[in-house]
């Protein structure tokens, strides 16, 4: 298969710093879209995976799975999309479009495993997978989504994970007019959290640790913010929530949380991969039909839904942009939640 | 308010044995039916209120929530019985009618606490409630149910309870032809779960860790039986299940469990209250949007079209009919598992 090499910035150990680095790129295959990527968001995955936090890292490891940017070549199959479109693409690239989950729109549930947007196994070219954080990208339409012409570029890449992986749970468990939702945590995910559950009408409240973030989240859609630690102000949402979605990436208690559900609530958990400690109670969940869940990204089509209803309510994330050459720097500030509330990468940094 | 004497067992410690005494009943208020009680099914509660292992206990206690009679007299106002009729009390006689669970028919998720059917808080005489196992008792005709004339009269006691803790989240969770429906545990509310959910046309298998039941299963209406301490079993229905009613009594570990579940499923604990150990993981609920959920008896109204079902699919609990006299043996067996599946005292035994 042939292919074409492009500038990216990557990594080629877990211990080393991200460096421009040049990667091959398939020249598109009939169904094909070759994007010229202007925007990358920069997720908590892209640090976990560039340092192999999680093992399973295949370098060298190019992150980023939060791309927008224009066609610049099309397949001959092609349909969705034409050259000069805006087109964006999230945390999936491919899937077997075959199993119970592919076959509902659900790839991000594929059976086999859905083809990550980096460190994932290329189908063609039969390598690991090479994110965002590159010139250009071809991907098979299918994945590849449209973006509303209206929105603020840079704030609209975010939306292809930290909008979806907020989006999803929201739609799943039915979050509308006068649903009550929480939002535990204030960063890329919480914030996308507050402003999609707010625009879908429903009342919104901030669970947070940090009183300073209250203004914040005031200004971001959330009606209401609840200081987790204070025990007064816990009591008072007892039993108040339809849904929370929770979006902290360490351990920590859920009881707490599960206390403010109301009856048949449901808690997602979209951050924390582990084991729930200290141990959920099953007390409170049997006396009030309560659910813990979990939840990760979106489908495709799912995924479209909620970029069409952010060009609707015009919605994008709150962003700081960065050139590439920055994405060390940026990657401690966000070990330190020192951003507000995602870093987005300028690619024209790269081509420079 | 005036009152009667009548005949009931109970005790007065939680290190007593059962034994004959007299309790009060209220004398028959505008809305109240008295029923002559002719069956009571033995539930594990009444065995953990008796001996105070929940803590709470208010003595004398008389246990009993899986009452089946006959009306004896009626209220000025009551309705929906007369004298005669079959009549059943479940594990609900009072609750407060206001709250947002209680207008949604959810007497079981009343928000300031419904009224047990023992060991609660009696509103009209301001003592500790007394159950079943007594010869009569009087309750607001609201939470008195009508019992099809065709099914068994001992087996029909136990879906007071056994039958309405599971008829509940199968019918919440949607279970219906063609779902697959597990269920943990071959006790008393399992058994009621396989032929409820069978009945309800589900694929229906059973976890156990007890070969010898199989048959039993079978014969009760699972289509499987998987042995769960048996890997090999256990991944062969890896992903498999949209619902499953975990019925066990004690702490056990539900991540293997969750494994089984298929992508948006949902596992139900019924039967164990408690921490939940070894740690639930959350990477395979992440991954396949899969719930842990709980759930507690019913609604009168849902307790209601669960009897209907009953009468009209003919289905009873299966049971061993036990004298009054033998309840401090039958303790003893229940808590080495050794009924199949449910004793019910045979009211006769303490008139006589």
């Amino acid at each position: 298969m042939s292919t074409q090499s492009v500038k990216a910035y990557g990594t080629e150990a877990a211990t080393a710093d991200l460096k421009q680095l040049n990667i091959n790129r398939r020249e598109t295959t009939p169904k094909d879209v070759e994007i010229d990527i202007l925007y990358c968001g920069v997720c908590h995955s892209d640090l976990h995976t560039a340092r192999n936090d999680w093992g399973g890292t295949v370098y060298p490891a190019v992150p980023g799975h939060e791309i927008l940017g224009r066609v610049t070549k099309v397949g001959s199959e092609v349909t969705k999309f034409k050259v000069g479109d805006l087109a964006a693409v999230g945390c999936i690239v491919d899937s077997c479009r075959e199993c119970a989950s592919c076959k509902e729109d659900l790839e991000q549930y594929c059976i086999p495993g859905f083809t990550g947007t980096y460190n994932g196994k290329d189908k063609h070219l039969k390598t690991q997978t090479f994110g965002g954080y590159s010139e250009k990208v071809v991907v098979d339409e299918h994945f590849v989504l449209r973006v509303p012409e209206n929105l603020d570029l840079a704030g609209t890449a975010p939306l292809l994970c930290a909008g979806i992986t907020t989006w999803s749970p929201l739609r799943h468990w039915n979050v509308g007019p006068d649903t009550k939702v929480a939002v535990v945590g204030l960063g890329g995910l919480g914030h996308m959290a507050i402003k999609l559950a707010n625009a879908l009408g429903a009342n919104v409240t901030l669970f947070s640790r940090s009183p300073e973030k209250t203004q914040d989240a005031l200004d971001l859609g959330a009606h209401e913010v609840v200081i987790s630690t204070d025990k007064a102000q816990m009591k008072s949402v007892a039993g108040k929530f339809d849904v929370i979605i929770d979006t902290v990436p360490y351990v920590h208690d859920l009881n707490p949380y599960v206390g403010t559900l109301a009856v048949s609530g449901t808690i997602v958990v979209v951050g924390y991969l582990g084991g729930l400690e200290p141990l959920l109670n099953t007390v409170p969940m049997i006396m009030g039909r309560k659910s813990v869940a979990g939840s990760v990204i979106g489908g495709i089509a799912e995924t479209q839904e909620m970029l069409d209803f952010c060009g609707k309510h015009n919605i994008t994330s709150e962003v700081e942009v960065i050139n590439i050459q920055d994405i060390n720097e940026a990657y401690e500030r966000m070990l330190k939640s020192d951003v507000r509330y995602r870093f987005v990468i300028d690619m024209a940094s790269l081509k420079a």
